[in-house]
């Protein structure tokens, strides 16, 4: 089988680019490990920057999420006992989009469908070759069957436990990480949410998010210690300790439920530089991993997919490869700086166990001055609603 | 003795505090354990928030500053070879004044004089009492005899190793600090500056800065181990080592001359609670350390005395005692943004032996931010230029 740009992985991020792709004329086939059904049950963040929502518009897959989605022009913060707001319009004259990436995948895959592009489910044994020839392929298996896929391109899309970025030669990776010493245990619960907006909550007790779907479905948060397991967190348990970390009079408005998803993640901030290897681009998970606090994961995969589906267009368009030569730089570039965001939001916010009294006031400060000065509140509604592509 | 406040300690704060008061008709005695030869020779920082210019010209000692003092409207970040401004009058509309604190504390010496101020020297073996009765009064020898002053109130200006602060009972106490694992190598030489403003460099090899006093006087500072010892430091290994910490542009411009001055000294931000302790006040480095980048040391000092200032001339006015019952806790709030601002330029700018790959490219990120941000630069201005009081 031969196409133009092979897509390892079947999320957001490839089903992003396959169908930015497929409308501009170019051929891709898209390699997907699990079946649909498994990839539409992962739940993951559901706030999307300004710059998502027009992407996703312009790749024809807007409409829903434009009937459904929530807009948000601004976020709470709390600290123990008091809470204040971020004006993302009155700072920045921006605003962000809530809908959940379920929901934006569900939409793709829909919008591929009716495009008739190949998605290619249940693949294994995925291998890259000739990454840095003139003719790379992909071989796997399908249905008990080997396969050859030859191709112009190979983008990873495969998160960060795919193959791709381990395609690239070790001594040509670089890799920046830093793991977080606790984790997030999250609930989904068919319950009306705490308030209209997200209230992110510092606490000495731990940081918790309570976070919403829909104006029926919450999904809230709270920081556990990374050996904490599920089995140890009843429904009950975990409503009792969210409420202790909340404002007094959200607390009170909290409706419980039972919770229909449950589920405890590390956090971690990762990069692997270069992002390009010959004819191989790694976009999203595969290349960088962003704690979920100030909910960067989709948004900077699709940041990616921004500039490789330029850099692809234009190549297949005019034969100018100036865009794919520049797509490792350029997507790092603004990397970088959600990470930088990402990691300031998880270490203002969370309670780090060797923090000394005095990084505790440094976080407390941080708060104090988001609260009192106009110009930071705007460098963070900045940053959350996202930098410019 | 009596008097209605006395001041421990004769450095810039004591002194700018007796001089407020005494131009408002009350009484104080100032105490100070050196000669006025030694205050005098301290070499301090040198660049002065707007808010503090104005408290100097309020207290009647701003001539010879505005005559001679240089107004900077930006300064320079410089990080490996490249280099970028950061405009203060843009950003925020504000400025900073360059007069090194020797020529403030000489000019207050001057007014002080003038005012026929009292001023005790050679003070020694100072001691607090009855800190929380209607009478505290101290204890202290001079010229071998033992001597008692009466007073209101006592002001502890005596700096960080000073008696005032340990005067507060321990389990009253609360502190805060932290310690950086490096330290400032600093010289002064009669050359003329290498950029009209100051230039922060931060440098694999370590941070350096480049600032002056004047337009033939330069002050120089380089990061170093805490183990390096001043005599391990020729003026040509200084020099050598600076330059190659500054952009190569402006290295090459580095006019070179013998040390006036060569001290090397540890970073540590450290703050102390309360800064009120029944009828004593701390003020300015008795209560609070700062590492020096982004010099707010004195101007610190400054805001405590503003605060202060206004409390005791309410209360002797009208006897409204208000402003000293709240005295601690609104200058710890602008203190610890102050602390913030120091603490996360020394972490942005400075070689951290024990931060990793991911850490580093943190310090990067932000400087990047910077550079491309308005708001960004803008946050950085506010709190460079001074928080109002």
């Amino acid at each position: 089988m031969r196409t133009q740009v092979a897509i390892i992985g079947g999320g957001p991020s490839g089903l992003l680019l396959s169908q930015l792709l497929n409308r501009a004329g170019i051929a891709t086939v898209v390699l997907e490990r699990r079946d649909r059904a498994h990839v539409l049950s992962r739940i993951r963040a559901g706030v999307l920057e300004w710059g998502t929502v027009e992407m996703l518009r312009k790749a024809g897959v807007g409409a829903r999420m434009d009937r459904e989605g929530h807009v948000h022009q601004g976020c709470l913060l709390s600290s123990e006992g008091r809470m204040f707001r971020i004006d993302f319009h009155e700072a920045c004259a921006r605003q962000v989009m809530v809908y959940g990436q379920t929901e934006v995948t569900h939409d793709l895959y829909d919008a591929q469908d009716a495009l008739g592009a190949t998605i290619l489910h249940g693949v294994g044994d995925v291998a890259l070759h000739d990454l840095t020839s003139d003719a790379p392929f992909v071989t796997y298996t399908r249905d008990g069957a080997a396969a050859r896929l030859d191709c112009d391109y190979i983008v990873g899309c495969d998160g960060f436990h795919g193959i791709s970025r381990r395609s690239i030669p070790a001594e040509v990776r670089q890799e920046f990480e830093k793991v977080y010493p606790f984790g997030w245990l999250g609930i989904l619960s068919q319950t009306p949410p705490a308030a209209e907006e997200l209230i992110y909550a510092a606490h000495s007790r731990g940081f918790a998010l309570a976070s919403m779907r829909s104006p029926t479905l919450s999904r809230y948060y709270i920081q556990v210690p990374l050996s904490d397991r599920i089995e140890d967190w009843s429904d009950a348990a975990f409503w009792a300790e969210l409420k202790s970390r909340l404002p007094e009079a959200v607390a009170q408005g909290i409706v419980t439920g039972p919770s229909i998803e449950k589920s405890i993640a590390p956090l971690r901030s990762f990069v692997s530089e270069p992002m390009r290897w010959g004819r191989l681009f790694l976009c999203g998970d595969a290349a960088h991993i962003v704690p979920p606090t100030g909910a960067k994961g989709l948004n900077l995969a699709v940041s990616d997919v921004h500039y490789l589906y330029e850099g692809l267009a234009a190549f297949y368009a005019k034969g100018d490869a100036e865009g794919l030569e520049t797509y490792s730089q350029k997507a790092l570039a603004r990397v970088w700086k959600a990470m930088r965001f990402s990691w300031s939001m998880t270490t203002m916010l969370h309670h780090f166990p060797d923090f000394s009294a005095f990084d505790r006031r440094m976080q407390a400060t941080e708060l104090d001055l988001l609260e009192s000065s106009p110009s930071a509140r705007r460098v963070l509604a900045e940053n959350y609603t996202g930098l410019p592509f």
